[in-house]
């Protein structure tokens, strides 16, 4: 199969690594050159404009934001022109259930077909091959598509036949995530103020009923208030809470928690949070607390 | 070591049981006089009144609210008065900080030592010797209980030298627990009205970033909307909700997460809910949503 | 001055009434023709297509919602392309924020002026020409603008320069008496559990603290489970918070009442309401604390 | 009748002058002695202790808090022991609901009567005799005590028979005022971040939908950010907000305005606000959205 691959972020370019990897005849694209090298170096065509990737049977897009996506996918000399009947978009970017609902229908007035494949996982499990895949569409293409999903990740789970559900599960597991970030930084507050060491604290947490790597991995990175360099910048959770909370509007759910989110996201983001990690949101509540968020106090 | 048990709920007569193994000398006391007979038949001595505890050396206290502890405790003729000085009054029972406190200061003034020592863990730990303890108090008197705690639990942290900050991270524990039952209720009534099944997307979770036993036994009472009979009753979730609220204004540490469950318990309880499983607070978004809550649906 | 009126709404009709009254050459269009005859009967003209109000040197429109403003006129054949250069657009809907700014800047691209006057009151203010206007947009444009303003309401506020911080005023106003709703919806519910008629509640509230119409029609309709026929339906309310969220979010303002809102309203939504007053969200903290919600109890 | 009064605090004070303006036989006892001599100064006698009450036929409490109350009613030689059979104990204090059963009930033990008599309205309306008393316990008790209430108020509401009704009427006045705060804040923030000026918009505000003293007055302490000198304290507004939670915990009422009021009291003091006026939570939204809150901004 002749793959393209568009949108060389940090996600990307792991993804596309590994699709070069498995021996797939691979063109990349991305709006920076030099996101590009890496992957030429290895083998795979660079691709100078969306045009070059009209032969390719099946395109990943793995994208920032609705915006980017949108003007890749359906704007003019878009992704939608380029390819031909009966090729594949895979879409894995984290995006809003009402776009990927409006890319299956495109894609489909235009005879090609549409997957929607996010992924759980951060840039390292990327990298490793070890992303999981949530997948949504034709079950004969998702069929077909089975040995490039397995070069990109470590398992696929299929969530139905209609695109847009996966966008919506994946959206749900950012929210269990931000979740758990802000519990986590609700009972550090406490415990902290009740004269607890939070480190301390963590440990006996993820040594005994939360011993699993999400907690401890989100849980260090709000005891060590360390926000920087951003492994999944604030405005990225924020987008997806944001698109969370327009999913449930549409399918009239009801989400506080959610809306607690978002109000940390906005505070976040009203007070300069934008650079940082969106575990930075596990800090507010100290904050709130008159705890002053130094980096090891 | 003389040892004392007061309280032989679900939780009690497992640990008791497991003091006997470990070949203490024991005496249990329990208000209603049908739960002793399976300790007396391993041997264990039952008392008739607290005054029967007089010459222990050590009592563990496992209760069901702050009441019953501030009755049997400081209570007329209660275990204050019997126990001798240099005894020690090991709590395990979630109470509150402020009753935790008030006890370590009425044994102190009786020259007797206290240690609180909540735990983690259901019935079925308690049974299988598997708790983790949260023990805090004079590091020396924690030091002589070692051999008794090792035979309770699979593991102790010792949290501080000030009892009542056990009972702290303990009632954090319960709240964080109980975000996860809230984070997963509304995030399955989401997909669920997006048309996903509720099984196959906790599968999908429980797979891959949450593949740990607290989101997979919790998420499957709430998948299958099986909250009788309840492993730990909505009251006493709602009693730890409670009094972590009045711990966090003490402290003056707002948790907006905390009080979103503080009203899902109110309006479980309002609504018929408190002979059920506390998880049942993780059908409410699903209700909430106009999803009738179905035993297989 | 050649005056166009669009949409004859329960509002509108009022609205367009009291321009026809004051004098002016009124044209009116309607999507639906019967609500016109009454205007004619009056004295208005009627306009068949939005060509017909070409010559219009002011046209008002007074629609549901952003997609109908968004068709009337950004459509083809819309309202933009009708009118002449220097003619100026009022738009009374209740509308988003960032559509407000789309229009002003479309009709400045075309040389037209644009006005934002969103109102305060319901139809009977309407009716009566009692609304309040805030207006915002250039003053000289305002400046001529006034008698036909005066026409219609009891005063206008001028509200900036900038025609979509009148829309940030009106949402935030609807904002306002939502949480007079819930907030009376939470104070009866509790007094009402306690044991106190929630009819004698609201006279002793609204004859001490709360003596204004706001406090005295809302509670009343909430005392009297009185939603339908809806004075100003659900949806429309729903929408307005939605809106207000949006707009919050762009100005990156953390509103927790606002959310608590959006909840409600997705409850009421979900559970059959979308045909009740808005008001029907008083309601919903009296079904949470397992109060049915008789006609009269 | 032979009155006593209790409690010269700011309202105290001005109560205490209306009964003794009009013509009764007034001893007033205030722990601090200060605050008494401008009422002997008008011809009201000072009791040394609570003993000198012993001979009144009616005895007002007027005291900060649940403690207090406690303390001088049911304390050792407190007013429970000096008060004759048949004598009444008019409590106006905004106390808990609970506190207020057991002194209904410790009173009765004691053959004596209780009235809860808390009141609505600010230190001026105590000094100008316009306060609203809001009234319960038995109707020929309150009967024989309305010469007295008409001299302390404007109006009297008779809210139940049995007492603690009245306090908690009282207990939701405030949590409704606290609403109002708490919205004029949000509401504020997002006009003011969307640049309009916030005294500005108030006006709006008050010369339209809500043109009332209420409005008016928080309003301005809001968009002046002038909050000391506390008209009535920060830590008082939040122990109010804590006796309504505890009440709709008994009640089992969800109040989610009222949570969201807890969290801002808590931020408020844990962030160094208790010496400021409650209206404080209404410059916390500004906060959040990243407002500094300067004097006149």
């Amino acid at each position: 199969m002749k793959i393209g691959f568009i949108g060389l972020g940090r996600m990307g370019t792991g993804m596309a690594a590994h699709l070069q990897g498995a021996g797939q005849d691979l063109t990349v694209f991305n709006r920076s050159a030099e996101r590009v090298a890496p992957l030429t170096a290895q083998g795979a065509k660079a691709a100078q404009t969306l045009a070059d990737l009209a032969h390719a049977t099946v395109v990943f897009t793995m994208l920032a934001d609705d915006r980017a996506v949108r003007e890749v996918v359906l704007g003019p000399d878009g992704l939608l022109r380029q390819l031909a009947p009966g090729a594949v978009h895979v879409s894995c970017s984290t995006i809003s259930v009402a776009l990927s609902a409006e890319l299956a229908q495109a894609h489909e007035a235009a005879a090609q077909d549409y997957v929607a494949a996010p992924v759980f996982g951060r840039p390292d499990a990327a990298a490793a091959g070890k992303l999981f895949l949530l997948a949504a569409g034709k079950p004969v293409v998702i069929g077909r598509l089975r040995p490039l999903f397995d070069a990109i990740g470590q398992r696929t789970f299929v969530v139905a036949t209609q695109a847009d559900k996966a966008n919506l599960v994946k959206l749900s597991g950012n929210f269990l995530i931000a979740a758990v970030i802000e519990s986590l930084g609700e009972a550090m507050a406490l415990v902290e103020k009740g004269g607890i060491d939070r480190h301390q604290y963590l440990e006996l947490l993820t040594s005994t009923l939360f011993d699993v790597p999400l907690y401890k991995n989100y849980g260090a990175l709000i005891a060590n208030r360390q926000f920087t360099p951003p492994g999944f910048g604030a405005p990225l959770g924020q987008k997806d809470i944001r698109l969370l909370l327009t999913a449930a509007d549409s399918l009239q759910v009801p989400l506080p928690f959610a809306s607690i989110l978002r109000d940390r996201f906005l505070a976040l983001a009203a007070q300069g949070g934008e650079p940082r990690d969106w575990s930075a949101i596990g800090a507010m509540a100290a904050l709130d607390a008159g705890l002053a968020p130094t980096a090891h106090s």
